[in-house]
Formats: C-alpha cells, sequence, structure tokens
C-alpha cells in the first residue's frame, strides 16, 4: 500500500443536495470537442500525475474521423494543452508499424515508467502496449493479445511476480456481448494463465462490460471502475459501476455494485456522436483524503471530471452487492 | 355513458397561435427522472382519480436499470409524490412470485376495484393483471396471455357480457413488428375468442402499434389513444395518435387518423435514455367540458402532460381517416 | 389409466445390433411427398386409432407451396389413402373463415370426440382448435391464444376439471427461440392460468423446444414426446426426445432425457425442403404391450415411422435425465 | 464557364476564430419544422436561383410522415414561403402516376428549363426526374433508373454531347453501403454507359457515400459536395466532404477531401427525428465573389446554411487529399 | 410470329404416370459438374440453336470458385463439349476490362447475332451485354444498368421499336427480396422508361422472382419460365413456374400460375453446393410440334434438361392462375 | 529435416483418369457416425504415429449434442478402435476443470511428447493445450490464449527458440470472418508476439480461413493445409487448400495456392449434420515416398481419408499461386 498523496488532486465539493456516491463537476466538460484544430472531438482520455503537474494520452479523433492518441499535459488536472498531432511510436519491429487506428488509451507508473495501453489496430482491434519515461519519446512494445480485444488496463505493479492485466474480448465491430479477463506475464509480452473475472448481469450492464481506469489498490482490494453497456431499442447506453477485486487473486470478485454509479443524464453526454455514452478511462487518487476524480468520455465527443470519495465508494459496494 | 365528472382534471388551454388538436404543459416534464432517491427514470405512468384527488402508479426504473412499478399521489394530478420502493403484491400461487420485471402500467376503474395491468416478466414479457380497492394493498391476479406481449390494456366495463382487453403480441426483444389484437374473458383469468383490431399503415406508425390509455367510453365509440413506432436509420421513433372503436363490436374500427396528434419535438421528448419516444400510458377525460389530460412518458426517461378536447378528437377523427 | 388397448398398432421389432430406444421403420417413408396429385410434401401428421382402423389429418403442402391440412385413413396406420383436396371446415363467425396457412395438425379423443389442434394463420400463425365426431364433418371452433404461437398439444383428458394445453409461444418468422409452456381452459375457448414447463437446455435443444404428439398418459406421469433445435452454422437441426411431467401437475418435469432419442441420420431426414429435420406429431401406444409408434416428419418432406418400448423409454428417462 | 454572378446569394462572413472552410450561418436553422401547418418537418432542400428571388422544391415531411415535396419561393434565400401542399404533378403516363413518396429533391437549370430530380417510390426508391419552366407548372418526365437508387443529381450541362448524372444505387431499407456511380444520356429518359465515380473510405464516409448539391462547374473540375455515412453503435452520421471531378470525364476523381467539412455538432444537428444528420441537397454560388451558400438538412428535422469561398475549398482539397 | 421450327431438339417423351407439366429428363444431370478439369461446377446455361446444331454459354465456376462463363457445343443439345478455359472478350473501353466476376448468362438471336446477357461485376453485380455473330469471337457491349442487378434477360424481338429487357434489382448479397422489372431501348446501350412487371407472391415464389429463359413468343403472349425463391429455416429453395406476357405490352401479365412448374425433388437438385435450386437459363421450342426443352441448374452445381409442351404450359395457366 | 519414415502410413494409389492433387480414399468414410455406441457423429480428428501403429484424438459429439474428445488406437491408420467415453484431463488449476466442451483437436509430437490443442469452452471458445507421453494420462496445461479463438496448430518444433502456434481469433457464434494469426511462446502457456499470417481471399476462402493440420515441414517451407469457408445462400461450404510458410519467419506466406484442393462433393460430405464440410484436422507424411495422408471431418458427422504426394502438391502451389 505504497500509494502517493496527490494533494494538487482536482476537485470539487459535492454540490448541496445531491445524495449520490459519484457527482459531477460543475464546469464539465472540461475538454470541449474542439480544444485543438484538427479535432473532431476528444474523450476517452487517460491522466496520471506527473512530475508536478499532470500528463495524459487522449483519444482524439479528427476530422478525417480517425482515432488517434495525442498528448496532453495539465498544471491543474481542468485545463489541458493538447498536441494537434498524434504521438509517434518508436518501434523495433517494421512489421507492427501500421497503426491502423489506436484509440481508448490507459496510461500507469509501472515499476520505473509510465505504460500506456490502447486498442490498436492490428489487422483487427487488439491491446497495444507501449511506455514513455518523460511524456517526450514513446515506445512501442508489443501488441499483447491477439485481435479482436479492447480495454485492456494494466494493474499498477505487479501481483505474486506477474504482471497482471484485464482486457475485454470482443469481435470486429460493435461487439454485442463482453466479459472482463485477466491475463499474466512474466515480461508485458507474453501473456498467459487467462482468468474470467466477471460478465453481464441484468439492467446497465446486460449488453457488455469492460474495465475502465487503472485499479486503485485499498485495503480491501483493487476498486475498479468499469462500463456497462444496455441496448435499448435505440442502441447502446454507456453507464458505469464499480466492483472490489481480491489483491492476491484479482480475478475473485469481493463485492461488486448493482446499481451504476454514473449514467448519461446531462445533455453533454446524452448528445453528440455517440448519444448516451459515460466512458470512464483514468481515475485520479489521494490517500490522505479519499478524494477520487474520474475522467470520462461522454457522447465519444467531449471529456468530463466526475468526484467521489474512496470510502463511499466502498461502503455503496457493500451496501449495494 | 355513465363517466363521472371529473371537475379538478389537470388543464392548461391551449397556447395562442397553437393550431394542433393536442398541446403540451407548459410546464412539462412533470415528474423529472430523479424525483424519487432511488429512480434512473420515470416514465410511462397511469393515473386516475381516486377519491377527490389522482393515484398512479407509476414505472419506476431504478439505478440498477431494473423495471418496477411504484405507487404515488397528487392531488393536482401535476405535482407527484410517489413511493421510493416498488409495489409490493400479494399472490396466491407462489411460482407467480418472481417478477422479473414490471413495466408501461395502465389502471383502470372496473367494476368495484382499479385494476392494474402491465407488462410483467414470466420467462419473458407477458400482461400482468392485479388491483387494488384503496391503493394500499395490491393483489396479483394471474398473467392474463402468454408471452410475448405488451400493452394490454382494459376496457372500462363488460361488453356484451365480456372483459374485453387489447394487447400487442410481440417477441422477445425489441419488437420489430405489432398489431393490435382484442381478447375476451369471463373472469379476467381465462381469455379467449380474440380478434385483430388494427396493424400497421404507412409513415409513423409503419413498424408498430400498440394501445396507449384505457379507451374513453363516447356516444360515437370508445376513443383510443394508442402508440405508432417509424424505423429509421437511427432508431424508432414513438409518435402517438387516435383511432374510435365501434362500442359493441370494438374489434371494429370506425375512424383513424392518418396523422399522429403528437411526436418527439422537443428537447425532453428527443434526448433521454431512449432518444425519440412519446409513449401515453394514461388519460383523465372530464365529459361536462369534454377536457381530456393525456400522461405521456418521454424518451423513457421523464413524464409529461398534454391536453385536448374531446370534441376536437372526434373532428379530427372523422377529417383526417 | 383408461386407456384402451391396441392390438393393430403399427410395429416392427428392433432390428438386430441396434442399441437405440427407438428405432425406426424399415420400409420409411411410409407416405412420399407425392402420394396425391396436389402435393409438394406430406409430413407433420397426426394419426389416431378410429373405429377399426386409422384416421389422420395430414399436413399437405402443395405445389403453391400452400399449407394445408388434408384426411387420411388407414386400414394398418402404414398404407395411407389421403383426400386430394384440404379439409374443410364449418365455423360460426365469418370473421374466423380466412384460414391464411394450416400446418403442423394434433389429432386427440377427448371426452366426446376428436379435437384437432394446428398452427393456424390467423394474422400471424397461432393455435387453431377445431374438432370431428367422425372424420367427415369438422367444426372450427376458436383460435385458442394469440397470435405468435406453434405446436399446440391438447392433453387427452382434464386434469382438476380443467382441458390443459402445451404451446410454444414464438415470433413471427423461422423463431429462432422457443419454450413450452401450459394453459388451461374450463371450456376449450377461453384460456389462463398459464404456466412454464420447459425450455431450451444445450446441445441438441439449445435453440427451441415443442411438443410433439399428445401426451401418453401412464403410472408415473405424462409421457412427453418433444423436439428440440440445435442451429448449426448451416441451419437448424431438429432432432427428438423426450420427458415426463407430473400427472396431475403437468407443468412439473419428472424427469427429462438429456440425450435425443432420434436425430436426422437417413438420407429421407437430411435432404428434402428443409434439409435435418425429424418432427414427431402423432403416436400410438398399445398398453398391453407397451409398444408405441411415432409418426414423424422427415425434412419437411415425408412422413415415416419409428418404434419403441415404453418401458424402455422410462428407463432410458431415469438413467438419462 | 458561363456561370452567372449571383449578387443576391446570401452571406454572412465566417465569424471570427473560426479557422473552418465551411462555416455555419448565424441564425441556423432558417426554415423550422413546423414553417406550414401540415409539417412535421422540412429538411432536404433544393434552392436555384429564380428571376430576381430564390425558387426551391423542399422536402416536406407531412404529419402521417409521408415524404413529399413543395414548392418554396424567396426574396434573400433565407426566409422562405412554402405551399403547405405538395406538388402536382402532370405525367403522360398514368401507371406513373402514383408517386407512393417522393423525397431529397435537387434542381438545376439544364439548357431551357428547371429540372427536378428526386427519390421516386415507384416500387421502391429510384431517381425521378420532371420538370418546370416556371415553378408553376410542374412534369414528370419518367423514372431515369431502375429501383434502387437514391440520390440522384444532374451535371447543369451537357459534356460531350450527353446528359450526365450522379446517382447512388442502394437497396430498399436503410442501405448500409453506397457508392456514388455516373449514368450518361442523349435524352434525359435512357441512360447507360455506367461508371463508378468513387466508394466508401474509412472514417466519416466508411458506411456510404452519395452526391450532394449540383456539381459547381470551375475551371479545374466540377466540385462536388457530397455526404458520407459514419455508423456508430448508435446508428448513422451524416457528415459532408467535398471532391473535383474531371471536367470532360466527370467519373475521375481528381481531388478527394480526406476530412469532412462539416458534421453534426450543434444542437439542430445533433438532435431532431434522425439525430447526426448534416444533409446538403442544394448551393448557389457568385463566380465573382467566389461565395458559395450551401442548404443542407439538419436532423431530417430543419434546413439549414453554410458559407464558404469557392478558392478555399479547393486550396482544401489539395492539401487534404 | 416467325419463330423457326427446331426438329433437333432434345426430347424425350413424358413417363407413364407422370402428371406433371413438366418432366425431367431421365438422364440427368446432362452436365456433371466435373467436365472439364477446371471446374467446381457447371450449372446455370443458356444454349441456343447454332446452325445445324447447339451452342451455348455455361456458368463454370472454377476451384477458385471464381465465377466464370465457357463456351460450348452439342450435336444434340444433350452431349456437349465445353472449353476448358472462358470467353475472353473484346473490348472497346478499357475501364470495363476488369469483369471481376460473370455468371448466369443468357443467349438470344436478336436481328443478326447472339447476344450474351449476364450477370457482370463491375463494382458490383449487374447486367452486361455483349454479343457474337459466330461463337468465336465474343464483344462486349456495355453494362445496360447501374448495379445492384441480375437476371437481365433480353426478349428475342424489338417491341415497338424499342429493345426490352427484363431484370430483377437487387443488393449487393444473397438478396432477400426481389422483383422483375423491364426496361427498354433505343440501342441496347442506354435504357429506360422502366416498368414494374410482376412480384413476390405467397409459398414458392415469396421472397423473390426473377426471369429464366429469354421469353418465347405465342400467339397468346410472351411465355416466361421464371424462378421464385422460399426462404425456410435453412435457406432459399428455388423453383420455377411460368407467366404469360402481352405482346405489345409486355410488362402487363395475363396468366401467372399460381404452383410451380418444377421445385427440387431429386438428389442432384437437392444436394450439392447450393442445396435446393433449380434454376432455369434457356429454353429450346420446337413450333411444329409445341416442344419445349428447358436447361436448368441443378444445386448450382450441374445442369439438367426438363420437358414440356407449349400448349400444356397455356392450358396450366390459364387454370392454374 | 529429421521427420521419420513412416513405411505404415495408409495409402491408397490415385485413381485412374482422376487429375486431382488429391484423391480421396475409396473406402471413405473410415469412420462411421456411430462407431461407438454413444457417438452422434465423429469428424474433426488428430491422427499421429505412436509406437509402431497410429494413436488419435478424436472429436466425438454424442447423443446430447455435447462436444468431446475421445481416443483412439488403429494399427493400419484405416480401421480404428474409439473409446466410448470422452478423455479425462488431469489439470493442476481446480479453476480449469469445468470444460464446457472441446472440440477440433489437432496432436503433435513435440520435443519429449504429445501436445493436444483442440477448441476449448471456458467462457467461450478458446485453445486449450494439453499432453500426453502414451495416450493414457491427458494433462491439461493451460488455455493459451483468450476467448474467442479457435484451430489452434502448435509447429512441431521450435522456432528460433520459441514454440509457435497458429490460430484463428473469432467470435462466440458461428463466426463469419476469420484470418490465420502466429504467437510465440517460451513455455507453451505465455503467448505473445502474435503475427499475422494470411486473411481471406475471394471464392472458396472469402468468408474465413483456418488451419488445418500440424504443418509439414519440407526444404522449401512449412506445408500447412488450411480450410476456407465460402457463404453461400444456403450457408457455409467447407473446403481445404494448402500454403507453403517461410521455415524460419513462418508468418511469411511464400506460396499459396488460389484452388482449393478438395471440396465438398460426395455424399457424405454434402449430406449430415452440417451439410458440405470437409474439415482436415490431421496428416501422416512419409519423406522417403512423399505420400501423405489426410484426416478430415466431412459434414460435420463422419471422418475421411485423402491421399496426395509432397511434390505433387508443392508444384501445385508453384504453378496457381
Amino acid at each position: 500500500m505504497s500509494q502517493s498523496p496527490l494533494p494538487n488532486i482536482p476537485w470539487e465539493a459535492r454540490p448541496a443536495g445531491c445524495a449520490e456516491v459519484i457527482w459531477r463537476y460543475s464546469a464539465n466538460p472540461i475538454i470541449p470537442r474542439d480544444l485543438i484544430p484538427s479535432s473532431n472531438s476528444i474523450f476517452n482520455s487517460a491522466v496520471v500525475p506527473f512530475q508536478d503537474r499532470f500528463a495524459g494520452v487522449f483519444r482524439c479523433d479528427n476530422k478525417k474521423r480517425d482515432m488517434n492518441l495525442n498528448r496532453g499535459f495539465s498544471n491543474d488536472g481542468i485545463s489541458w494543452h493538447l498536441d494537434d498531432q498524434p504521438i509517434e511510436w518508436d518501434y523495433a519491429d517494421p512489421e507492427l508499424s501500421n497503426f491502423q487506428y489506436r484509440y481508448d488509451p490507459r496510461v500507469v507508473w509501472l515499476e520505473d515508467r509510465y505504460y500506456v495501453t490502447w486498442c490498436n489496430g492490428y489487422h483487427g482491434p487488439t491491446i497495444g502496449i507501449g511506455y514513455t519515461y518523460d511524456f517526450e519519446r514513446f515506445t512501442f512494445l508489443e501488441n499483447a493479445l491477439l485481435p479482436f480485444n479492447r480495454n485492456g488496463v494494466l494493474f499498477p505493479r505487479r501481483i505474486n511476480g506477474e504482471y497482471v492485466m484485464l482486457s475485454r474480448p470482443s469481435d470486429n465491430g460493435h461487439t454485442p456481448f463482453g466479459d472482463i479477463y485477466l491475463s499474466r506475464s512474466p515480461d508485458l509480452v507474453h501473456w498467459g494463465r487467462h482468468r474470467f473475472v466477471m460478465g453481464t448481469r441484468g439492467g446497465w450492464e446486460s449488453t457488455k462490460v469492460g474495465a475502465g481506469p487503472v485499479p486503485i489498490e485499498t485495503d480491501e482490494g483493487w476498486l475498479l471502475f468499469y462500463h456497462g453497456v444496455l441496448t435499448s431499442c435505440n442502441g447502446f447506453v454507456y453507464s458505469f459501476g464499480a466492483a472490489l477485486l481480491d489483491l492476491e487473486v484479482p480475478w475473485k470478485v469481493i463485492w461488486r455494485g448493482s446499481s451504476y454509479l454514473l449514467s448519461p443524464h446531462t445533455g453533454y453526454e446524452c448528445t453528440g456522436d455517440v448519444p448516451n455514452v459515460t466512458f470512464p478511462c483514468a481515475s485520479l487518487y489521494d490517500p490522505p483524503t479519499g478524494r477520487i476524480a474520474i475522467y470520462y468520455g461522454c457522447a465519444d465527443t467531449v471529456t468530463s471530471l466526475a468526484f467521489c470519495q474512496l470510502q463511499e465508494v466502498l461502503e455503496f459496494l457493500t451496501s449495494d452487492s
């Protein structure tokens, strides 16, 4: 349990009268779709503390509707500067140089550097892994898994000596199914000993579920925010909820909330390129205060921020499981 | 023709400049999605006069996105108090105790009590029937029909000695077809002598149609408001219109409007959990004035109110059939 | 337990070396597709003992591929004479006179006459019920249920004072789902108190199941042969198996075989208008010997016969459940 | 190159801070859905200079959701007066008198009169051609092509002696594919020598593409605005971009922008009867100033206006191809 | 009415006991799938009298499952010699040189030469037209229509001065719909004045219909054999029937048989690459005797022959319409 | 290049007049569907030389239509004895003990033991790996990959120090897509460095392709027999062909035949539980003579044998690529 304090975590107190476990930032969305000239939309975004400020890897779909990853920095985690052009990746094997598309990144500090995982287009969507030491130079390692896969999320430390990753096997389209699995690796390149973690249930998570931000280590277990999808007669609705995974056997689910924690209610969540999407990809956590800030994509169009208290989330999980 | 006056019917005059047969209440939606702490949305709702005020059974989807029926009361039919927890049903047969889901209720005063019909989950959606004398205790009778069925609506009196119900046979998903049928019963438990009433036509009602509020008895026939669905490239659009059924042979359609009367135009109808839905489940009628107030769900998210005059609806039907 | 002996039941001993519970008649198919000039195919067929010979109602699709029911007689239950034209039905209500199609009949002796149930086209497939005293004059009663339904099968006596029918709710196409339900009636016209009987399971019965012949009353329970459907990449495969239902609570399944009893293996079962179909619609039973003869449609093209011993079927059920 | 100046072209300068090639009119939408009493929506609309003002043919879906074409006039191209009833067409062959539906018109001045092309319902959607000299009397010529086709757009002059039309072959539903082809005719009645022009590509135009307004003749080639469709998990998104076609071999694409020029971003584009649609059907061009005004349908509900400069579009094409 | 006698028409008398209007040749199939070394299958085949023998254009799918057209000759119309390699086409426009695929040919003597029509792959299936004078050199003219179209069949003479062609608009896959339309041309290159001829009906022709062989001119009208498709739960079933079209207004249907004339019943029709297909593409006719020989593809694998008498077909049409 | 001679390879000379590269055994099928009492079908089967005879792992679907793997032995490779009950697997982790289903095995001698790979049901189909030293005791190792995957085939030796496996990522149903990928492992448990090998092409392999038997090492490269699927209007057709992969860079395709080598032509290939399937899972090879015997499943029902000469296959590949 060695997570660092994060006193500069972005934060806003729960609004008066609000009884929700998670509440939205009052100035959402924090990143508009046109923050940079090239972008059509900026949404599922991965943010980490970096030096005394924040850095991130952002999904920026351009006006061709190409899906790309762009770098960004922020002093306060709320106001962001993003590069107008995508990240260029170094790679050892030229066969891997053709990134057909890149989307839905996660970033995690793991041992000695920042690892980035994302949905990488290599003859179909799969999980690409790369890293950076400084957010200046980025190196592509390998595709961890075979297509078709999405929502690959690394744990922030080895567990029982192995690297661990969550992912959601899928098909080559708008997959109408999806469960969360876990894979283990000695070297971040070869993966195996796969285990089923959790699948769909009724209601808001009846079509598919997928890991969201990098799990947060707590005394009780790994806190996982995850998205769930319901299929209405007019398409998918993406909400998100939470579960607690066993610290040592992380494919064991200890608690899992049966209600969603946040679902598309506001205008910026309900309308946009894909109506009715709230999709978390990153969180910040300040252990001394228990504050958690969650970055989530809205309607596949803009990026927003929501807040909660760790203790309240854990209470929710125990009472709503 | 023995319908009681309803002087306290909620009402607002047609706005200046409006030429529509049906007009919206200016303070719509009257029930927000979060009226009660547990709710994700409160929409397709059944209201009746009760003593000197109004009572209702409301579809309240909670934050698990479970579909439930909650009780509510109102003094003016506009401002509502709802229970935070669903109605508990008494039942004789424990095999029927597992309500997988309950949605889209209708309530009707029939002979000596209030009957509630709704889409009941019993190995698939079918039509559950229950009753209450006092909106305190609710008893579940039986599922009137086999799955897969939705939109079961009772007539407010026996016709030729039999109870009569409209319904819309469907499949086990987001049914892409649907016509209105009528069934008859000596005892509200066994149903037969089914007849076809009316099916889809072009335009706004080209995918499926289903009965809305309990039919209103008029000298000319039974006035039925019903919903119709059009399938655009981006999903279903639910509008509603009207038809007049024969008083004695209620599966005979006398008139049927070819235009819709109300279709999703406002923000609260066009965006929400299911964009572009206006779905009526209840109406109030004051014979002396001809006033009709219609409760309808909006975007499967909130509940709204619209108004019309009986005579104008009948004129619309004769001129637009 | 008052079933009559049937000494003239068609019969052929189990072939040497055969270890199956059910074996095919060596001269299958017994009814070729072109037995009568008008027919394209003659398959799902309902046979009963009648006087000292056998009578039946046969699905005869003609060369328009209209689906109809034709009458037939046989002295030995194997060699059949069928009318070239469909049965004409008397009916009380002219609204019911338009039989869009009629298929998959069952015939049962019930109290004082022969009842016929079939899939009847009335704005969609539903369960028509008619009767005959003499196989000369046939009277149509009513559609027992709303569309969309198929495989309506009556029990051969009242149970606890009520008529009882199995059916399989479906949709309006080649339904990819289907479970067996039970409905009850005081008068064969109004039906209610519906109960779920049994649904799909893995393997041969993973897509849908439906009742086959009229259940056979035994000391242990009602013996039900039923079809099950598996969906391969090249379409449906119809096999059939057996279950035993409680005598007094006939929606309770006592035993249910996990293996099929007969599946398409022969040329006349594997090729034809619908490859890979074996579909039982009738059985004959001789209590003194325990002999059962099953009539089943093959590839939606011809009619065949298979044999088994009641005791062996019951043993199969107890050992394979 | 003999296009007339159009000094009264509707125009509004690019807003300060806007870097887009195309910008929206600040008072969009210019035609509300209820401009005329009969309409549900008024959107994909064809406008031409007419005498000293503007005339147009407008898609007006009425409250039956019938699709029709209505005539309109405007003094400034922004404020419009539309007939409440659809255009009546003269026709020579009574077999062609049953217009099942009419939608998505284009109007072009060609030689001596105004030709109208539209998607015409004749046993499926195809391309109807008619003409008017005066916007008073309209004559239907013939269906140029067989069903199923949409988005038929005539060039404003003969090319190498032949009339030339673009179209997008489709199927009989919400076609999930679609490329642009060209056909040639000696007489506007018989069409042949069909050539493939351009198909789908990635991103915003990955599902289908179709010609928009009548091509604008420039020194460099025919400037074609065209729509492209992306399929998200929640349906189609219609954006539009541009291409330049060879003046003499107009099925040769010289340049084609890889980014869209306008995509649904505003409320009136993102919500309505079909969310996320921007669909251009007409443009006006003033050669002396290079000003182009584009009329486009929004969310299949209202009509809007956008502006650009020819030279900037051409520069975009050369730099973004 | 100037059709030539064809005394060498292949012929075999109706088998004893057969009451069908059309009967099969006893040595079917006449062309096995492996007649030539390169072929996977040889089926939908177009045969014409040529000099004192017979020539034909045959669909030969090779072992890549490429679809091609090969030339063949026969002395008796039964025993055939086919080229192992596909026909090479001359063409004027190199843009048309890329035949993506070619299948389902028809051949007709028209004025001064043999015209071949077929389903031609040009950015989708459409109707290619070519010609030959001598079955030695073949010239490709143009694609008559836009994609997506199949089953283009020319009439054997001009009608009212115009060339006339039947076709069946379709989509880009295994089209689940399809009606027959007629188009007219002054030059076999430009086509227009399209008219609807006939659509699907129930039973054997409920999914789609398409013209078969070149229509035979009779005193009563044009005799058209056409295929119809029924969709079972295990796929398409292709049968064929007949209709009579007006001599001068050939899109007017005078008679249309409601029964099929031939449907897959034999092993070589029910099994093969596509089970349950009988698909006629050519017929021979001897006016003095009224004999007609029909060539039809079986299971998309082999080619067979069937026979009938003109007078009996006409009688069938009058009695079965 | 150290493959052992296999003088007892099953063999039958090419029939007179046959010009095919691969020819069928004259007594096919060698294993009937009912070889053992429990089986519904025995088809996709993996055979290896074992001691002085042959052993194998066979897909035996039982009469529940459960999919299982059974062991078998044969003296001549043609006549087989199979266990009636499935193989029991030892396993270290009880979480992996629930084999939902097991099918389509391959067996390979690798270093010191026989490895078995198969499609293993672990929350979806994936690639299970196990091993046996003696065909008496079988040990389950792990699932090599995440669901959804099928057709996992190990190379018979390490390449550049790593174990290598081909597989075909898929979805959770009758996958309508599928390409062959390669994965590498240091330990047969963790897999990575995935590379795309080859995808679909036109004709017989237009829907999906998958590796068949264990690749055969030759001087020119790895000879891979693989299946390809074409989708007709009546379902999938499984043929098989061949490719040659680079010895050291085995995801590089040197040659790939454009024609199939064997496709369903015989009755036992065209009819059965899944019509039109030929699916190779094993081959035997005798280097001194170049003889290859291929075991392939037929119609998902029975097992057959085909023969070829290595040199002729290589010549085919060079001339047909």
